[in-house]
């Protein structure tokens, strides 16, 4: 077994906070491979953490534990989560960041970590990565049983997540995420969109449906069903998001 | 054996890519290690993606397998690219990003990638990091021959890569990169250079060739031979890209 | 055993730097994990990378190499060190970044790395991460004994770390540190704030000392014992560092 931690934070990359946890992670379990995720989420952004997450935590083999610490409500009476789901497991705060493995996932099990033996001595108030998630993440990765960590629950705090609609043969979402490229990621599944003659976001026409970035000229405007399966609207060789003046947010619609 | 995959994308360390990548290879071949190189580079960037490889490739073991993702024509009809020189193997888009391996290497083979056997069952249209590169590098890290992947080829893209002068004792050279501390790195070698008694970049004289930083006072610029072997511009515990306003580029002159 | 080595740098993540590194250890000590630290010091800060190396060295286990470059010196007649303490290794320059190890382990053992036959064959002017460092690390990982890289030294270079003071029931320190989140990380240790009815940050007032952020309302600036064990002051889901417009530096006084 070559047991394997992804780490997804918000920490940065500047102070070393990513090495503590490593370290910790390092200290319990010294076989693990460790793997950084990301540590570059904006201070706090569950909901962005969430998408990051819901991008990979699949795709990696069973055995994997993803480790994410975005954790504004730190010290808080907010739990802390581990969860197995499709073979996977996880370990976050209770704050909605597993909303999307819930969702998509055909096996579910959460316990609230509470068992004191397998964390750090002294549980600070400021630095739950350090203290509750890295120890509890290495110890599933030596192979403890979820339970181990405390007792089941059922009512994890869930995400909000902006649904698309259709209705009358409009269909209408929202861009949910802008990656580095500027391209704008929408909840609206490819398949809806294959038949679509027009497609508009926030008011402006971006055409019809293209394959690939190389339909189009360098500089144009396109929309395309994006690695993830969802639409996506792209600028060739440039950004969207900066074209189109487009953020993240409900109330720009991607109708079509 | 202890297979290695290092990472060198445009993908940034904000969306997640990065991971999903790692995720693929790690699904493949649990047991290979997978080292970050830099996800920075700026978005289809291939001419400095094919600098930046060019530093450490020749660093790293044999058996180690460079996976290469700056795929600004991802989707287009460009070929994908599998590797072998010097020991080393490679995974890349056929744009270029290679060209400084293909030009310094004493054995070289290249395959285009078509075995779909060995890639993902679907291929999508905008992210082939995750779909054709990643599973090419963990089979070759797994131990496959470079001919499983498709067929040998022999006209890979090639960079159009700026090359030094020398005339009636002047030397003409560029600015081919700049690095964080602001170096002014040329395509001039250093031996080139042993004897000179005057540098100027742009124009402007840069003084006798140096050994090292230490060798003027903080804040003033010289001119040694760098890590690499070739001339390199610099200022003390300062920037040269700064202080003398220089950019990369063809038209900036290092004569000597 | 899992020898692993762990990487602090000013490289940055952009040139491929740490990559070299990185290759120059796999090719000397191909099972040895390496995990980045972080790269992103400011460019020769020595100070803060101290500071930084401060937060984890301590959690790996032992056994683990901890390789450090910040090395605004290279090149000069600065010498490169090797330390044992406390059953962790490092290799770094001689110029103060290993202070705050120094002052806070119970055994320390420190050697000039001056054998050669140890070292990269021809030892550039301006790399001494690849060079130097990067081997010399490597082969600790191999298991070599500290004392193969050179003879024992007793002078190393250390810094002025700036300390807390205490007087007449008045208690006196400065921001040493300030983190991605907007944290200002102070000398002052924690037991001596305990009691405090009045925590001060250049004049302002910050209230007394809380638990954890979720104690005071989002938006509003307090004080908290952090988790290195020292007076920070904080804004919730802000940045004390903006709101308070305060710098690191020894002016900056947190009377209590």
């Amino acid at each position: 077994m070559a047991a394997r931690i992804t780490l997804l934070t918000d920490f940065g990359t500047v102070d070393g906070y990513a090495a503590v946890v490593k370290g910790v992670i390092a200290a319990i379990s010294p076989a693990t491979i460790i793997e950084d995720a990301t540590h570059d989420i904006a201070p706090g952004d569950v909901a962005v953490a969430a998408f990051t997450l819901a991008r990979y935590w699949h795709l990696y083999p069973p055995g994997t534990t993803h480790l994410v610490v975005v954790d504004p409500g730190v010290g808080s009476r907010r739990r802390a989560l581990a969860a197995a789901a499709d073979g996977r497991r996880f370990v976050a705060p209770d704050n909605g960041v597993l909303t999307r493995v819930f969702d998509h996932s055909t096996s579910l099990d959460i316990v609230s970590i509470e068992n004191d033996r397998l964390l750090g001595r002294d549980v600070s108030a400021t630095f739950h990565g350090r203290d509750i998630f890295a120890p509890a993440a290495a110890h599933l990765a030596l192979g403890i049983d979820l339970q181990e960590l405390g007792p089941a629950i059922s009512d994890p705090v869930r995400l909000d997540v902006p649904a698309p609609e259709r209705q009358r043969g409009r269909i209408g979402g929202s861009v949910v995420a802008i990656d580095r490229f500027g391209n704008l990621i929408t909840n609206v599944p490819g398949e809806w969109v294959r038949e679509s003659t027009g497609i508009y976001v926030d008011g402006r026409d971006v055409g019809p449906l293209r394959r690939t970035y190389a339909d189009v000229a360098p500089g144009e405007v396109l929309a395309l069903v994006g690695s993830t399966g969802a639409l996506e609207v792209s600028v060739r060789d440039g950004s969207a998001a900066v074209s189109l003046a487009v953020g993240v947010g409900a109330d720009r619609k991607s109708v079509v």
